[in-house]
């Protein structure tokens, strides 16, 4: 006899699709729904479809967007591209309310060991927008793993040519962490860019 | 400017309703269905819409069920009545495959503190029941807790003159722990209930 009635089974199974919901959370998540009003389960169900309608990627920067630009592109002009892996990192920085320049999300990063190369996330296009002109300083926002480093460097080749600066992020020692606990990497790295005060 | 766009915030809106789920993961889920192809998401709204319309109570025991009546209560015929608070342990007990009786969904146990009264939880259904014949035992599966103690003694109290056997559940120290790590009142509560071998 099978344990759970079928819907109930049904919205357990696709719940436990989500990152990091395992079998225990999905059924706490299903019983939270059973208990929902109808119309509050309707609104919830009416978000997930319509983010698959309403969300597109902005064709300038590939970013989130509900038009064909999205906002930070049609409201910001801005000499300065911050380029980062994921949609996700343009909300990280926007919530620091300290860049006022654009972005370029990459929607990936290179990495040969899974076979992913500069023609699988958007470099090409990148390099469209720079070749428009106008662009004076691209950011690279990358994370700082081997993967993201590469994918920096990479594009930092292809555009110092092209006479534009090329930044990176500083890495260092976290604010606010003991120099005990600092990872060992990120310490020395915070040695090898001291700077004199 | 806001930092998510309408569709996505919303969204986040919602998987924040969830029991245990905070801003970061409530965006984590969101990002998950914004890369779901649109017949992933629309089995995911679709289920939940399915369980508000198909998920109804058992008339006769309270457990969630598909139809009128559900297939414990329909497949099984017993003189043994399970009390539980909530469907959920229902679930729990099943695992086991112990257990081949009938139960009886509370909905609840008796709360003074929160205002919850035997009338607010489905205690006349239970006595109902047994006002029809045919029960002999009945297992009180509520929680080991104050109100769940409390529920127990009170059913209890209510269906002892009737002639009918009411048991509970042992209470006593886990399986695999270490005496040592054992909480004191379960230790304590074993030391009672302790059993000749």
């Amino acid at each position: 006899m099978k344990v759970y009635i079928e819907p109930i089974g049904r919205l357990i199974n696709e719940f436990s699709k989500l990152p990091g919901v395992g079998a225990k959370t999905a059924q706490r998540f299903a019983y939270k729904v059973v208990n929902m009003s109808e119309s509050e389960a309707t609104a919830f169900a009416d978000a997930i479809i319509n983010v698959k309608k309403n969300v597109h990627y902005c064709k300038i920067c590939g970013n989130f967007s509900e038009g064909e630009i999205c906002d930070i592109c049609r409201l910001r002009s801005s000499d300065t591209i911050c380029v980062v892996k994921e949609p996700k990192d343009v909300i990280a920085i926007e919530k620091l309310n300290e860049y006022n320049g654009v972005y370029h999300v990459l929607h990936g990063t290179i990495s040969p060991l899974d076979g992913i190369g500069p023609n699988d996330i958007n470099v090409k296009e990148l390099l469209h927008r720079i070749a428009q002109g106008g662009v004076n300083e691209v950011i690279m926002a990358t994370n700082p793993d081997v993967d993201g480093e590469a994918t920096a460097m990479y594009i930092s080749n292809l555009l110092k040519p092209l006479g534009i600066k090329v930044t990176r992020l500083a890495h260092g020692i976290p604010i606010g962490t003991d120099l005990e606990y600092a990872d060992e990497v990120s310490l020395a790295r915070a040695f090898i860019d001291r700077k004199t005060i």
